[in-house]
């Protein structure tokens, strides 16, 4: 794997975090301050967090800007200073479909999360508490705009490319949208130009389950004791709409688990033991204001909001080379929203392909199943 | 309609209940007592609220028992008594697909409910409290068990026809398996042998929320101070599983609603409100702990536990004519499971066979859809 380069010429570290207990400080890269927010407010000396591989090219024409799901850190893959395995691993590195010999890609951890970057659990230079619900509303096109600043940040203008799966894709294109004449091409994958009424409703039961927990306390929950139940309970539910029911038939069917002690009503079939498993994991590792912004941010964007229309939006990114990616079994952003895209932006004379797959892993699938995703990220990224 | 038939020889209401204020007590048949239960426990004293429709013939042979979804009352149509619009109201009746000119319509309130019939929110004789957490697990067995001694307590040894939507359906297929002489016909609406690992894990969900708000106390809340948030959670998850996205697309798309106060994180689409306004209604509808102990019950059934696998429990129905009815966009019970039950049902000789709707309302469909299912519903019923 190539050496890292670090353009920035003064080199900044996040401050330590909880959610960033035993792993070395990231870099950071400071907004324009103030940063004003899409919904109104403003945030002073914010900061992202952010990693790079491979090398910027002296004409600083090969960054690929990787935009990260919901919960990830900017750690998409592993690196001399942070060996442990980031959450695109296989995907990125010399010779693999996000190429490092080719490309100098940076991911930041998104405006809004907890992970050296601004947002609801940094303090509020204001008051010197955690800026908890007092953090502005947050959107989709201030998580882009924000990257937009970091890679400005980083000396880089122009990214050659902009990836993002999931919540990541909904950034990227928001990115594209508000400055399409800042990248060559675009890759969303598992994502869709906004939210359905099917995919809100699950986003805002998790809300309300984590805001539902006594231990929320309007937002204003100590540090060391967030609101787990909440959390728990929104992850279960979350994993519910990230994966497949043909998935768990195969994996669980309808085998029992030792029972875990004698609460009435307790896990007893291998699939709760599953939830419970990767649930109670979530609750320690992600701030839950954070969570609560970046889930009502997803809900909020619109494509069609910029032009008026979809049709409209798609106009603006006429020039680029663009990649829609899903999945048959993702009830999430199902195939038809990732269909109706790739129309608009045929329509509007992009050079835009469809790649539909097979995978049985749903809305996850991109995470796990590498098998079908690296060639299609390799053959589009690969093109000259 | 026609004159209501009460050929039990002594008239028994259910005691007052909060779940049925405002409607007349309904009738009761007792259960044998103690009335044993699968799993182990035992009830006294218990007994079944039912409801009927048209006249039963002097050969007592034109029953038809008719199974409830997980939270309806016996009320499936409405009547003289009590006129207020049943669950299943357009669906029976004289001349209606289930005709109360030729069957006479039995509905109970299943064993573990809430509306008159004995579950965890009655009075436990032993101890003067009610039962709550104490009752004893209950399964789909059970609840078709109590409704066959229920038949016999109105004097009625075999049906005509066992009918059973959702739960219900499971429900109609216990009876089967257990009581094989005991009926000609079988039909089975949006309902499957087994709940699939995706099922069990909506429904493990529901009840975490439920066990989750400290307002539960471990089962021992006041009767007047239940654990509503948690119950809205439950019911709001519960309606994601029941619709489909495509539903909610055409109704709600990204349509905005006024704003529900000043709450951070509240209600701001349509949607939500629609999730709101039904989930809060079902709060204060149905006792917590009756709905932990059904949601629970569906988990546990599995229809091959009648013989050791699906083919075997099928050899026991072999004589009979059986319906299975299912719906394309159903996610809880997708019409692949109903296809298995089918292929299961004829390979062992039954007469069996699959009616697959288009409907777009998903599990629910059945509730709402009267125009696919009524003439479904006619043609099986209706044959001589």
């Amino acid at each position: 794997m190539s050496a890292q380069t670090i353009p920035f010429p003064v080199e900044r570290r996040s401050r330590p975090s909880r959610f960033l207990e035993g792993l070395p400080a990231p870099r950071t890269v400071p907004l324009p301050s103030p940063f004003r927010l899409r919904h109104g407010g403003q945030l002073e000396g914010a900061e992202l967090a952010y990693e790079t591989w491979g090398e910027l090219a002296p004409a600083k024409d090969n960054a690929l800007l990787l935009f990260t799901g919901l919960s990830p850190r900017a750690h998409a893959r592993s690196s001399a200073e942070d060996p442990s395995p980031g959450w695109w691993e296989e995907m990125i590195g010399p010779g693999h479909p996000i190429d490092t010999d080719r490309f100098f890609v940076v991911c930041f951890n998104q405006l809004g999360s907890c992970f050296g970057s601004t947002g609801p659990a940094s303090q509020d230079p204001a008051t010197g508490r955690r800026y908890a619900v007092d953090f502005p509303v947050l959107t989709i096109e201030d998580i882009a705009r924000a990257a937009k600043a970091g890679l400005q940040a980083l000396g880089i203008e122009r990214a050659a490319a902009v990836v993002g799966p999931s919540m990541g894709g909904m950034a990227a294109l928001a990115f594209a949208l508000q400055f399409p004449a800042a990248l060559d091409r675009l890759m969303l994958i598992s994502s869709a130009h906004r939210c359905s009424p099917f995919a809100i409703a699950v986003h805002s039961i998790q809300r309300e389950a984590v805001r539902s927990d006594p231990a929320w306390h309007g937002g204003r929950y100590p540090a060391d004791h967030p609101p787990v139940t909440g959390m728990r309970l929104a992850r279960k539910m979350g994993m519910i709409s990230y994966r497949s029911a043909s998935e768990w038939q195969g994996r669980f069917g309808r085998e029992r688990t030792e029972r875990w002690g004698d609460e009435p009503f307790g896990v007893e079939f291998e699939v709760e033991s599953y939830l419970e498993h990767h649930a109670t994991k979530f609750t320690q590792a992600f701030d839950a204001n954070c969570y609560l912004y970046l889930s009502r941010a997803m809900d909020l964007f619109d494509a069609s909001e910029h032009g008026g229309c979809l049709a409209a939006a798609a106009q603006k990114l006429s020039h680029l080379a663009v990649s829609v990616v899903g999945v048959h079994t993702d009830i999430l952003f199902p195939l038809n929203q990732q269909q109706a895209l790739v129309a608009a932006l045929q329509d509007a004379g992009a050079q835009a392909e469809l790649v539909a797959l097979d995978s049985i892993q749903g809305h996850d699938a991109f995470l796990v199943d590498k098998e079908r995703f690296a060639p299609v990220v390799a053959e589009f990224l690969g093109r000259p």
